[in-house]
């Protein structure tokens, strides 16, 4: 019995082992480099991509490497914090967007990251470093500066402690200088993110409520433009946004929208 | 070597069954709910959805039932047929959007049904039996009539064969009014479908190529209306997003937006 779940158990881990490697390199792969990446073994892996496509979790390309197949999307999707959350948001991003024509977008917390749910963006919007389903550091965003500064006291530490990435010269330098646009974003009710990641781009954010008031996503518009200014005008658009799609989550019949507990990165 | 095969291969399948379990409810469920639909052992799937929730493939909600993780969307959100195609298309998803305030929707083919990997819509939008990631039969909508029409032969010929599913008085009601729309289709280059899914929707789509011509995906616009004349002023507007969606898919440098030779369809 012992011997059994202990090989199970170590077969989910590889599939999991495949799935990661293909996630942290985002392109095509052949299963040499699947394997390398994964560190197992070649056979195993060409086993575990065989299983994968057969079912639809992997595709082959023109060339015969293996990617994310259209399976795994369809599954992802019915996660409560993607695509319900954005079925739920949608009327209003798209109001934010036609509002403003910056770049519109929906994060929640995973762990100490933010992941960008939703982006909505036209021709003419200021380009950014992020795309969707992408996770980056909380204290360099707009969306990430809005959830931190209503994440639960044991998320904050472990942001606070870690070292702060660096895009830009205007990236916050230090944890004295985070703590302080936190408290300016949970008095104001929104964040502003200057230049942080993107040497021209600012936005504001603020932050999704539960019926309990739990802080759950958050949304944002960033424009082109330098300094706090150039997003001042386009504050009551966000919080308007961030009020119709609170109140949107609060109509779900069965409220699912559960914040990560997890503090856990996946690699 | 045989035996070790063997039970690891089973292992797969019983996470899929797992995955699979949640993906046809469409709702969080309990371990024992999960082990019935999956037919597995609950003390396999109280291992498997332990394994699943410490990856972030699941998750699990106020109740402690197991729901789909942020993780899984993270991957499926590689899919070039997914966020990549989405991407891509997004400027021109919401310059229809603006024309028409329609709703507005782009979908593949995965075997013989068309799945929406977009959609956008406003407010006043008409109400639609479609959701992202819903599968749907491709001869009742829009987007799959324009797949539909150029799909493979063995495809054509497995649905032409398939019992013709009848959502409303409309829909198409055998395979030689079927191969009627489609030839259509394919002389005017965008296939209209007139309530043949919903009672008061009719939606126009037009199909996107990649550089070599190949159909891999389709873009629609559906209004509240009865008759073909309630769409036919949107007509160019959709032929535009569709050649300028099939222009930015071109300018990927690495063309992987492969269409699915799965005849399969996941249970």
């Amino acid at each position: 019995m012992k011997d059994e779940m202990t090989v199970a158990l170590s077969a989910s881990r590889k599939i999991f082992a495949v799935l990661d490697a293909l996630h942290r390199t985002r392109r095509p792969m052949t299963l040499s480099a699947i394997a390398r990446a994964a560190g197992l073994p070649l056979s195993t892996v060409h086993r575990i991509a065989g299983d994968l496509a057969e079912w639809g979790g992997l595709e082959r390309d023109a060339r015969g490497r293996y990617q994310m197949g259209l399976h795994m999307w369809e599954l992802g999707s019915l996660a409560p914090r993607s695509t319900g959350l954005v079925d739920a948001a949608l009327p209003f991003l798209e109001d934010l967007y036609e509002a403003t024509h910056g770049n519109v977008r929906l994060g929640v917390r995973e762990g100490t990251e933010v992941i960008f749910v939703s982006h909505l963006s036209g021709h003419g919007s200021v380009p950014l470093r992020t795309r969707a389903a992408q996770r980056l550091p909380m204290p360099t965003t707009g969306v990430g500066l809005a959830l931190l500064a209503h994440a639960p006291n044991d998320v904050l530490e472990k942001v606070l402690t870690q070292e702060l990435p660096r895009f830009t010269p205007f990236t916050v330098p230090d944890s004295g200088a985070l703590r302080r646009l936190l408290a300016d974003a949970r008095r104001n009710g929104y964040a502003i993110c200057d230049r942080q990641m993107t040497s021209d781009a600012v936005s504001v954010a603020a932050p999704i409520r539960t019926m309990t008031g739990e802080v759950v996503a958050a949304v944002s518009v960033a424009v082109q433009g330098s300094g706090p200014e150039a997003v001042r005008r386009h504050v009551p658009a966000v919080l308007m946004a961030a009020r119709g799609i609170s109140r949107n989550i609060a109509r779900t019949p069965e409220p699912t929208w559960t914040t990560s507990p997890r503090l856990t990165q996946s690699a």
